[in-house]
């Protein structure tokens, strides 16, 4: 690969200018990122990138683009650079949900541009150039969305990239992705906004502030919550009909629990409680979290 | 103090046998534990304290008795040691919820014995002696329960004894303090429960494997869901009344936040998202949680 363009220099796209510039994967790594704090932060950081003022300065010079800005941001910068695109460039983004935003990236893409979508499990609950890091990706899963009309090169190439930047990468269509990170992502990210709220809303009801006795199990909650707010709003609008449908599992099962407290069905709670203690275990087999209690935090 | 007997050596008994042995609080410290394969554990540990056969041994030569078990073992063991407890002896506990326990220990208990309730918030997702450690209570909230007949004396011994173990200390009445553990604590648990097991019955409904995919969110819920499923069974139905009433809150504000995604309602959905954020950082300025991204896993 030549020239690379990461559009949008936050957490995610900065680790990528990184990750790129240590493992060599370009000659020249071009950045466009409209925020000036950013861009300030950019060149504090030395980022191992050429800051373009333009986003036509990035794209004609480039033989991929990245994007990694919030998703409801595509169609705009689509519009501005469809008439700088050729069809030799490859275009990428890095988005947490993929049904929707593909039908507005289909409606507003110039024709015959390769856009293939890809999707890295990492982030944090921070944001911005400053956090990002070389290892990000990192052993991390990628998944590459491949449809009907997928150009196989271009997926191969994609494959290719991810797994040097230290991926492993697992290809899907759009709506296996989507209900699959309704659960493992979407629905676990609302209901920790959810519960944040919910003890908001306690602390003012009671007049006491709880927060503080928040090392019972809230803060754990409150480290998700804490996450882009931009970001997470365009998810949930995005990958809307799998969130509703995991909201509404998630409240018949929530009902369920009310109902063996309020019994007190011995039986039927502890059935669940010894059931769900086998997921962390897994989780752990599989290499998706430190093998430590309590996150190696104390 | 000279003699205390620890009763349930598991993971916060045994850390108490370590602090207090550390910090020299007594001269000897007694160990009542019914699994034999703790007491194995214990023994291998060399934990310095002194395994007693019978709750009677442990009872008649201590001046202080901490109940370390599960709050519905409490009564069991109360009708077992009433007749070696004399009015010297000061009985505490480190239950996670009060009410309806207190009635049971009220109800059990020979009168003119003096209980007076603690709460140490700390704990784990691992359970048993082997996990225990001599900072288990350094640094952290342990609330004691004080009603109109709490022995003052008695209370302010406790107060004395927890923070020579390292705790900061903060009196509440039973119901203060389950109205407030009730979001912080118990609901957080049950919701990370209720969540693991909604993605247990999502994956048999996909027939595929998505607990591989959990980096994004799910993996932090699994650790609260794998605590120990007696205790929190206990607590459940022991603060029941609590537990629901904050189930209801919780449920109407996820139905608010369906509703803005179902109406893509933007203004709505971001004041939410960017009111939550304010309680992580609000927690790292508390201490009660590290001041590092992402619980410094990565």
């Amino acid at each position: 690969m030549k020239k690379v363009l990461i559009i949008g220099c936050g957490l995610l796209g900065s680790s990528l200018v990184r990750s790129i510039s240590k493992k060599k994967l370009a000659k020249k790594i071009f950045i466009y990122e409209k925020s000036k704090s950013n861009i300030a932060k950019i060149k504090r950081l030395k980022l191992p990138g050429i800051i373009v003022k333009s986003l036509k300065d990035g794209v004609i010079n480039s033989n991929l683009v990245i994007f990694c800005t919030p998703m409801s941001e595509y169609k705009k910068i689509i519009l501005k650079i469809n008439r700088f695109l050729s069809p030799k460039v490859l275009i990428t983004d890095i988005g947490s949900s993929k049904i929707e935003s593909s039908k507005i990236i289909k409606k507003s893409l110039k024709k015959n541009i390769t856009w293939i979508r890809s999707h890295p499990i990492a982030g944090s609950e921070v944001s911005g150039p400053e956090h990002g890091s070389v290892n990000m990706f990192e052993n991390k899963w990628c998944v590459l969305i491949k449809n009907k009309k997928t150009n196989p090169k271009g997926l191969k190439f994609l494959v290719s990239f991810w797994k040097k930047i230290g991926s492993k990468t697992v290809i899907m269509n759009s709506e296996q992705h989507d209900r699959i990170f309704s659960i493992t992502s979407h629905l676990p990210h609302l209901i920790a906004y959810n519960l944040v709220k919910s003890a908001q809303d306690f602390e003012k009801t009671l007049k006491s502030d709880l927060i503080k006795y928040s090392a019972g199990g809230l803060r754990d909650f409150s480290r998700i919550a804490a996450s882009n707010e931009i970001m997470w709003r365009d998810i949930f609008f995005d990958n809307k009909v799998n969130v509703v449908k995991a909201i509404n599992l998630f409240t018949k099962n929530l009902n369920a629990f009310k109902k063996d407290i309020n019994s007190k069905n011995n039986k039927s709670i502890l059935k669940k409680l010894i059931q769900t203690k086998k997921v962390r275990s897994k989780i752990i087999k599989l290499k998706q979290d430190v093998n430590k209690p309590d996150f190696g935090r104390s």
